[in-house]
């Protein structure tokens, strides 16, 4: 019997122990949402990855506002806490250097971390522009340390299944890839300012915080691009400001579109907009080659959509709704039996794994984690598009 | 009780009759796959539609092939067939010259039936480029005849639900506008050359073709559009000729992607490929406001997904799925008891009826239907986006 | 080139011409909603179907309401109209008694047009109960005249495309059969009391209505019943009486749920309901069997969903959704190109051609076409279901 | 501004601290795919819920196969092990008996807990029949401890969304339950024989394993049963032993149809069945009521489907996909911002930090707790469809 069946068995007894389980001492800067789904993913790998290679000890979490932090720190189990980053990362109890902070707060805290040693895991996008994330790039590769920038979507089952089908030319040529993120969360003039839309702090608005996810995608499922054109758009050009005192410019898009071209040949649009009302984290993808299509929908994170041109019954043709829950489907072995979902926290479970497997053992954490270059280059192509959507001409993407 | 029930009373006499119905003499140019769809149309208005306002007669069928054209007039019941289209557009019998022919048999017709004083219906693309287009504009105008385009998407029953919430605000302030059509008919490089691959028969490929569609939409549903970005591929450059001997270079465009700008401040993409595995005549588009969101797919075509921002139990929010079938919804209280659905061939009869009655009451086809005017300004953005594919910047769009 | 690409060639001579073609002479009984869907068929076989083996004469029509009928007869192009019934069914000119009219006109009328030598196509439910549909089945067969009973969603593309596949053993052996049909029409007090609410007019409610169109698929599809028992409901029991005077009690069912034990061992649950609030003409099926399973919707009634246990790739398994609309799917090739769907009224278009065709070559309905044999047999399984439901026992089905 | 918005602010100071958690030792009696579900919530519940009302202590942990057993312990954090669940259930150290056992390991490990004063959660269903079911109630109820049935899934975010909408009479009048648990784990002849195809040590098939979920939540979501009738059905009689040698007879169902009466007028179809190909864990319900409809499938878990019948414009009545993510929706508040999807293993979360908390404060875990009572009064029900389906006739349904 090739295949475990449903539900027996998962209990056997393995004979493995966490005895050669490397331990790994984790700094946490900021710990909001993004630092409770990090230190969530710490905290449920040593059991669900049996036996494990790699055992992350929470070290330290730092913060700007010493309340939050000391309870953050009480909270998730870290041993202590800090307001000053500068002490997290030269932490001599701490191997990696997790970045969770808003994106003004990457690069410094980042290449101080790669100068002190530490293995460095920076949520995206990598920062505010190409300049600062090549800055960021350069000083891990000098520190010879290990790197990764936080493009968690690649660990979603789904997508992953994705990737291997590509890579195993299962769409066959491929002519088209459309993307298209869309938040729906300030679409109220309500909502103060916040950082993520002050340029100062976030670079750059729906094209660094959405567009940078498919602009990843595009680039780890179809390849390299060749040239993008664009435009973007500030529906709300003022808000209130957080203090409730007057009111804040806007500095950042609301929403960008773009049309891509890639250097295979395929062709494309992207799109990220914080203005889809109903849409709350739909984040949609189709590729289409010569053999066959797919489709994906973050909403609907379990199943992959997948048509194949040459099937036995020609009659019987139809995109399939592939439920990616099989014990041989990408992550999914670990979990539970068929059928039973994942979330949206998976996948930041599946990347953090990744990452401490590669320090455990050393290895690298190519071709499937997005590292620092890969976080480089999609600030470039966000850069790109802003510059398009001022020139009105299609920009050519180099990269340094 | 405001709404009949269910499935009685639909043969309740009315107490009409034919009588005062206008008789209107058809002159058809082409008889293939568009020709039977109108010539279906034709023959379902008069009982369907009553009492009726106009009977069509079927006086002519015009191609270029003897054999298929005595037979097409012998099948669908044409008075007369003839191979020359001179003499159909100045048959004295005929009042509308309705042209299916392929692309390039559109101006000239056209023009030479409008002088004869024939009402004109034009199927899409009204021509081979804009300044064909116009001069067909020009010929109706001068003649004073009634014109329509064959955007017949227009009469989709969930196309029309969704213009009529526009039009009442029920989106609000429009944010995007994304369409995408997409085929899959020309992936084989078997498919012998056909005049749709051809630049001199066409004049573009997908941006003609399925693009004018979108485009049409685009300003039907949104408002003008300002500027246009885009590029276009030819995946299968060269094909076998028709014949069997040798092969043909594809001169048109496989698939074309877009990036517009509505003077209205919307921005989004607009795309068409016949190179999409899996999809047949999938044409979807979405529209986000600041008030709610809709989404449509020709391929499910009877429904149209709703969202609004405000309801009262803000905790039930979610896209609806708006089956447009109840005796309420556009075009449909001709047909059948709710639920009951109907087909693509629908919209060519609610397109025609509409024609028709639009001569027989002598009423304006605005601003429901599409005219002239509207196949030209389609064939202007067509035309702007092979040039912006040549000269990689954005477009102004301008009419003349 | 095995197959026909996209929307080329539709036009082609085939040479043939109606010279062959038989005319049958029409009479209907009824003409509001159903005969309007008839006459919708008869008026397009010609020229969809070409070269047409038969071609319709609309001799006469029926109905109790003079000016209704005719009316009607001026609407569809009936050469005449009756009020009297046992005219239209010895009318000479007529070849074909179509009976349209409520339940309670389908058994006398049919058996006298039988007995005149004509033959019969009956809306569904053949009867108000299985003596009263036994009687009909004995005077066809005694008359030797061709006879259907309206199963008309045996011609529905998707259907029959289930069928073709259960007939070759594409899903195995069958295990399970789920159809549930569900309506809101009479969920409002408000509507009067209608034919289809009496006992006497219609012999039950929701059991013979729509029931009798699923248990006629669960024999089509799978096979033979064996057993059944279930309970019915009827959850308004009184209502305005279309007089507007006073009230009348419903005294038939609302909605029933029924299991369903085949005689090849699959077991299941019918059921249907006039009480689903959302659900306009929603009737869907699910089949499993050990090689897959298929599930149909006729509300989205151009597809069918479909899965397969053994494909090449497991991890590529899933429903797949099959549109049914290319050109060697059951029913499409005469209509248009893959893509552009059909809708409800074309399975009526494709029953009654059926239908027409046996007669013109004198050829069987079987097994595709419901005769009244079928008409009969599910008339005894909804009669076994009201039993079920008084005396609360599983009830054997046996035929005479 | 009354509701959060996206994801700022989640990293806010609450002052809260753990000082006030009640710390709650675990005994857990089975360590397989349950167990780590189970223990998986155990892990989760002190950083999720913040400030926590308890805290389990992961005393000690029970298995049959000593090494497999040690080894849990090892991974899952267990202070201690045993292999004998006598001393599990007396251990001072634990406050809570957890069973996931097998079935026949549910009734006197559970009573022998509750006679040591321990709480009890007993894992779905609550044993083999009514009669040891009854006695495990008698005995928590005797013993005064807190007791939960696990039928976790009404903790699943949209079902308690139905049961808020239902209880809050959004759907008006009752009239349809249909419930439908399809899998397909077992359709090969080859997985061994296990104890769910046990009789012995399950005490039935899908009636008990996926069966009783489905009554459960038409008891939760309906109201009380009042008749069932029904059939089962093993396909496959006889399979490989577990040990490979010869074969065992499977003496349980492979899948069951019932219809089912409701105490308050409402009737329905429940059915489940290990043999549905493609349907890995596919639980659907839907209920029809006066006001509007719902549907909900459990492969799609986070969202449910919404009609209601009197909203603002009629023509945009529809079904909406209502995804259950926002702040104020069930359980959703302590997760993510909106979009971003829960998976099956919070259903157990949440029901386990219920239990936990009722238990911290001394309240009780009703009504959406379901107690030994509910598992009860499960399987009352189940033993009904068993007893129908051997007599062929509808069973009363009446508790002691």
């Amino acid at each position: 019997m090739a295949k475990e069946v449903g539900f027996v068995n998962q209990g056997k007894a393995t004979g493995g122990d966490a005895s050669n389980a490397k331990e790994i001492g984790i700094g946490l800067l900021g710990y909001a949402f993004m630092g409770k789904a990090h230190t969530n993913a710490f905290k449920k790998i040593p059991y669900i990855y049996w036996p494990p290679a790699a055992i992350p000890k929470l070290v330290s979490v730092c913060g700007s506002h010493e309340d939050g932090v000391r309870e953050a720190a009480a909270r998730y189990g870290y041993d202590h806490y800090t307001t000053d980053w500068r002490k997290l990362v030269t932490d001599p109890e701490v191997d990696v250097f997790d970045n969770v902070g808003p994106n003004n707060l990457h690069a410094e805290p980042c290449i101080a971390a790669a100068k002190a040693g530490k293995h460095v895991l920076c949520e995206k996008p990598l920062a505010r522009n190409a300049r600062e994330a090549k800055s960021m790039w350069d000083a891990v590769r000098e520190a010879s340390v290990k790197h990764m920038c936080g493009f968690s979507y690649r660990f979603v089952p789904a997508i992953r299944l994705a990737k291997e089908m590509l890579d195993a030319g299962e769409l066959g040529e491929i002519y088209h890839f459309r993307a298209s993120y869309q938040q729906e969360w300030v679409m109220d003039v309500n909502p103060a300012h916040v950082w993520r839309l002050s340029k100062e702090t976030s670079g750059s608005g729906a094209v660094g915080d959405l567009g940078s996810h498919i602009i990843d995608l595009a680039r780890f499922l179809v390849g390299e691009v060749e040239t993008i054109s664009g435009t973007t758009r500030t529906f709300i050009p003022e808000r209130p400001s957080a203090d409730g005192k007057g009111t804040v410019k806007v500095d950042v898009d609301d929403a960008f579109e773009a049309v891509v071209r890639f250097k295979n040949g395929a062709v494309g649009t992207l799109e990220a907009s914080r203005f889809c009302a109903g849409r709350k984290n739909h984040m949609t993808f189709e590729i289409n080659g010569s053999k066959g299509s797919i489709a994906f929908n973050l909403e609907k994170l379990n199943s992959l959509q997948v048509y194949f041109r040459e099937e036995q019954n020609p009659q019987l043709h139809g995109f399939r709704e592939v439920l990616v829950t099989e014990s041989d489907h990408p992550f999914y072995s670990v979990w539970w039996p068929h059928g039973h979902i994942l979330g949206w926290e998976h996948a930041h479970i599946h990347e953090i794994n990744h990452f401490l497997n590669a320090i455990a053992m050393n290895e690298s954490v190519e071709p499937y984690g997005a590292t620092f270059e890969d976080g480089y280059k999609a600030a470039v192509i966000c850069d790109a598009i802003l510059v398009s959507a001022e020139t009105h001409t299609e920009q050519q993407i180099a990269y340094e």
